[in-house]
């Protein structure tokens, strides 16, 4: 359909020769315009609710201030993530409203009280200490989205007695984020346990022939648990988002 | 607690001075036995349904067979991935009651009609024809799993039209699966367009720099549209697993 | 804009509240419609003279001369790309209107003939013999697209005389496809020799540390003569359809 | 031809058995001669217009300001990439002359104004913010090498319809480049909807498995977008003077 | 077994029905109870003389001091990897009992002294001068955990001489830990002299094609003296732990 | 020390002028000779008692029989490994004392009955089937080289319930190998649970970004159990040699 | 200098302003022309002696055949590598004159007898057996452009004695190629024992983390020997020429 | 043999049994020991006049000091190589004799006069002017070696004129060095050029793609100039070890 057609079929609504609905119709059956409609609608329902999310790594502390009070005049909740401590201090000083989460390296601005929306409770598994930060921006980022958030920390597989004694928590959660360095190995293991999604986050922990995160990349990558599903090293955010999105499947 | 505190406490038990419902409470503080009991009883719950799978791929047709006729006492539906059409001929001739599927290289033997488990339907987005087998052994996996199954072929990044124009298609999935090889594009596009969880399949098709799919693995590991979670290079089984899991999420 | 909007307009224009020139602006000042629209046009103008592509590698004989045929309703030429000589032969038995060419590996059938559209002369240099194959599917590729095409073969850096004996060659082309495998060090040198675009393809050419082109086209991405820009690893079919855009830029 | 013949051939010359013309001929029907003698005016030719450029990247203000000094005798502009902002500081203060470009990171020293010599607009377009860098690189190099430039910023796949609602001004360009971190999938996406060269640009924004930008660059260098060429990791410079010559095929 | 067949049969044990001794041999042929209460027991004889280990890499000061504060009531000894002078200093301010061993970057904090329990010597032997570190952390780690340890530095294998004149030393030990950076060889020379194991361990020295210890690890993996054995990229802290448990192999 | 001067030395010790206790001293006191006296001697000692091994993969069945018979002067047992089924039936029927195990790829030729010699049992414990060729490679290995063997198969991470029933196997197992392909999370998991030296070997088992083997090979190399050692993938052979080594500390 | 200057130039020789000697120092004196003059001798100089070389990998008998036909009227004798022993017996029936040497997969037609020009011998050490094939290329190659070449095999590092047993054939030779696969570490002991130029070839030799040669490759680019140089995985011909090369340094 | 062997032997020299010259033969036959022997002299042969070697990189000035001050009973001439700008401020400080050179970051402590012992002249060529630290260490270590050396900058193949016309220099070289960073193309174009070894050394000099020389490295290793060697990358101090034994071939 190219201009010309349009034009003559808005002409032949007005002439009364094709009545609105007809030419709705033909508009719907038309390859991109009903979408071009929707997207707009749709795009405003996907993302209420859904907070502002600035990637504070890389940027100075005048840059993410700015940022962020440019997004003041929206209504949404505002998520600062890999916000260094040294940054964050200066960042709040200028946005007193800003709460900091030192562990998990990020900030939250609450426009609006969080509401849980999500089903049941995520649950966060975390291998060793020092994968805290992932997961807790995995945890942060899930709560902020409106969902019950359990944590379940430092259960590596060479303890596995370590995660089996937390047996009953696994079972009752309704999606798992499993986080781990190193070999990346915690996720094969707690996902032959449960029987819900189970989201893989590699961390860079670990050194030599770590690759910054591509041994437990690779191995979330090949886990012999079927089902697992894996995101980007040191991607605490997406597999919070992710995890979200699963938690609220067939709410709307 | 060791073999002699577990014989005391049976002893006291069988004395009266401590209660079968004591014994039972001290079981549980115990590191690891609530696990063990429970973890099978609830292995065999998850498993309910659950068809047996055997992977294919470098197998005879001598081995698939053998596998499959042990397996025969199980009363649970049968799954063959990565089933060659030259292999698949010969294991057909041996097992009649055997349904192969030629594109999705994958074979079914069902013992008990397959019933809808699944909330919503599960999306199979597919980049170009060459994914077509790894797609469908999504699908078709999915399928087995208790879901409903839709599938939008042939619509790659570069004609996004072609995508665009099931906009409607894509809004009322519950679960997508996106299908792409080359620079697996596809799942941050359709990521952008969708309010519901995206898994993301990368394939090995492509040449040169494609890496054998590793392109499209890296970018959809890093794609920027967040909430998308990546199985590996031609991993159609494990996406309809996870997409499956996903589907039934606070079902149980 | 949803669709009770758009409902509400049209029949504005029914009862001549709004005239049809009026929807068109508005309809033009929403998000994608116009895209929409146009985009069919487009994209109609952009594939006309433009031949259907089948991806000729890994598909049987039997698949080859089905997709051809089904394409046979098309006006437009066909061309086949990565097809081996024995594969060839049976697709050629099949199809007797079908032009083979061994060293390009690829096979044309022309509905019309083709038309020279291109500025300049496009010239396609290679290497060594070796990589004549790629060099050839970017000539035959770059002619069918209405080009007038050069080449200029087996010109390899470290014999760099026979490259500098065709200079009069090199200044009098629009644009130059350089093809080499190995250390990829040809379009470096052509680079610093012309002053028009240089489209770099590596090719699989070589052994041990060239990992498949890997070397070839790492040293090509790094060409310290400004304004290279380079396909994938054995991509002559990109890099002729690239060369032959350039060579129309200005021309619509 | 040896050092004899040539001694022969002019003493023929001088005495009168060869004309100049003949002699002029038989040199140019020589291996190389031609060549070199017409090298130079060549590339004379060649850079006419074409700025002096100094990779900024690793070098101290002093040493900056030493070569830019240094080519004060030449007639040419001086383009000075990859300048960060702490070192240009000490160089503008040194060459109060000099223009700085933040964004761009680059700073341009005008001993003549730039005339426009390209055939059409070349369009720089850009996945996100971050990518902002590289892209002002592209964009000013374009500039100063003669172009007019337009710019479309934060166009990332995940929103496809902020790409989509600029379809005019994707249409109206004489190229195209396309400038994009994390998954690179921007180019797939433009090229599928212009028919004009596109020169894809990978940056190294995102982190994790992007590994410096080699998720993006194999991601274009893998495009199903047929006509994409790509240039190195962050490498604007490179896009920018490719463009320009793309612009300018066959207007010498 | 379920919680109620457990119930019951305490129940059983309660009334009689079930004697304490078959009780026991149920709960043992059930699938992981017997392993449940023996690995408290074994894990904590494994753990006997087995010191407290901190990984110092990354960590501030102030966080060591408060981790080996926080392990003070345990009786075991502590060892701390991966602390840099400069850290140290600080940590042992804060710490006057803790020893710290520059070249081998760790500090050691002991509760009691350290008993020899491993059969015969644990022989460090180390390629060059820069590889002392890693070499001291596994030569300290082994003397930590109860073994004899003799050191053999600088014998690389461009001058194989330096290690043959040793031979006396290579022959009479238990087990080798062989340090290597670079090309990583020594261990298949060492182990082409000994008849013992021999655990071989890649370090980070070296530039440019070394990759960070990539080409030594993959030497050593790759090594033509059968019955090596290799642990990660620096890490001497493990081949002292592996070396370690080899010298105590039957004694427990 | 040259010809010259030990010639005179032996003169000297021949006039009496010097005593061979003076020429023993001497010698010793060189660089090397003593390693060289001492080198055959202790060579022959490792050696007796260990089998001859041809490595069978890329060798036709005539090359393996005519090595194999070659050999036959010697005294030792031959062990033949990466024998294919079908190579291994012509060597066979030229060899028909040799024993060819399938499973495990290998063949044994044996002069003399092999001897127990190691201390305790050595465990090989293997994460699927797919991964059994390697792990009966280690295990006929170390047989041959007089190690009772036994074996746990197919306890993959996935259901770490089938690995910890069998807890007492592996608590009383002096050496264990752990055989593991795609994730290769088995040796950590493992190593948590025993304190005896763990020998891990990654297998190429797996598809997509197992990448041959690698990600195995990196997660053990990583692995969060302290202790672990690593061999080359699919190295069956060497572990079994490792393993053997170990199982014999301190009893020569 | 262009072409103007030059006519003007040939002008003055022809009325005798300039000499023919004057015009020919003057043409030297500009930037190319001597070049192009002297390449052409010069290049038949080098070249004179040196075979023709065909790259047998990957071609056919037929086409072999017809590249070595055509090479006829050329004086020079021709070297085929990589000439498999089934495609060798077709080659070998075509062309009687045809020496084939299995062992180094070559063949030489010599039109000549090669006379020896090198100073000194070349000493081919090679680490395996499996590394023959390679080490014979390169033993043949320096054989072919007239070099005494001696050979030491199977002396890998893991039995050093009996590389150290040939000490005297290591010190008389005037350069050494050094051919090992899988850890490759042969170069750096050998390199360490002499004091003339070592080139070290890495071979492919190996399975599973040696990647194809890779591991070899760069452990030999580590070599902590310094004055090692390397060429390509499997170029034993690369190996013969530089060998060559060196071996004639002043002889011309 | 053994201790006991020898000392009977010597015995038996003792007593006449066995002649001088028996006991000669008999030793010669062993193994090692005439290797032994000779190994002593010969080493020291080859490092007369070879200068004590320091690497500077990642050491601090105190350390360098001391390490250059033990070796000052050595009558040997010290080369400190890697030694930048602000570390060598303060080793001259402390080392007043030393000759820093800035642009080669090396440092000379001349015990005793160079003494020239090359046959010809080295030829160091270089690509760009960032690549002249590689190019002038590998000159200052030649020299120091004692060669006469001759250097060639600036000449990458984007400007291959301003190379060709040094072709007189390129001729009269003995050996040459080429050191190229970002595509590495300068040796393949070198390499066809001249009849004379030519060693490959890459940079680090690039960015992106790259990947901190392995660009260039891959190329050098790939080139299909016959006859380049290539050292590691960055690796000058090795180019000009590795060609000042080039230049002493048959000089010894």
């Amino acid at each position: 359909m190219n201009p010309n057609h349009l034009r003559d079929m808005l002409e032949q609504v007005r002439t009364g020769n094709v009545s609105p609905e007809q030419a709705m119709e033909r508009l719907k059956g038309m390859p991109f315009e009903d979408l071009g409609f929707a997207k707009v609608d749709h795009h405003r329902a996907l993302r209420k609710g859904f907070p502002e999310v600035i990637f504070g790594g890389g940027k100075t502390a005048a840059q993410i201030v700015e940022i962020t009070q440019r997004l003041h005049e929206s209504e949404q909740n505002v998520l600062i993530t890999r916000l260094e401590a040294n940054v964050a201090a200066d960042v709040c000083a200028a946005l007193p409203a800003l709460q900091y989460h030192p562990h998990a390296r990020l900030a939250t601005l609450l426009r609006h009280p969080v509401e849980i929306t999500g089903r049941g409770a995520i649950l966060v598994v975390c291998a060793g200490t020092s994968d805290l930060p992932v997961a807790e921006e995995a945890a942060h980022t899930a709560e902020l989205l409106g969902n019950r958030v359990e944590r379940l920390h430092d259960v590596g597989v060479a303890g596995i007695h370590r995660l089996l004694a937390h047996h009953d928590l696994l079972q009752r959660a309704s999606v798992l984020i499993v986080v781990a360095g190193m070999e990346g190995a915690l996720p094969s293991v707690v996902g032959g346990l449960v029987s819900v999604p189970v989201i893989a986050v590699p961390t860079s922990v670990g050194y030599g022939a770590s690759f910054g995160g591509l041994a437990a990349l690779l191995a979330m990558l090949n886990s012999c648990a079927a089902g697992i599903t894996v995101v980007n090293i040191d991607n605490g955010f997406g597999a919070g988002v992710a995890a979200s999105l699963i938690n609220r499947v067939g709410t709307t």
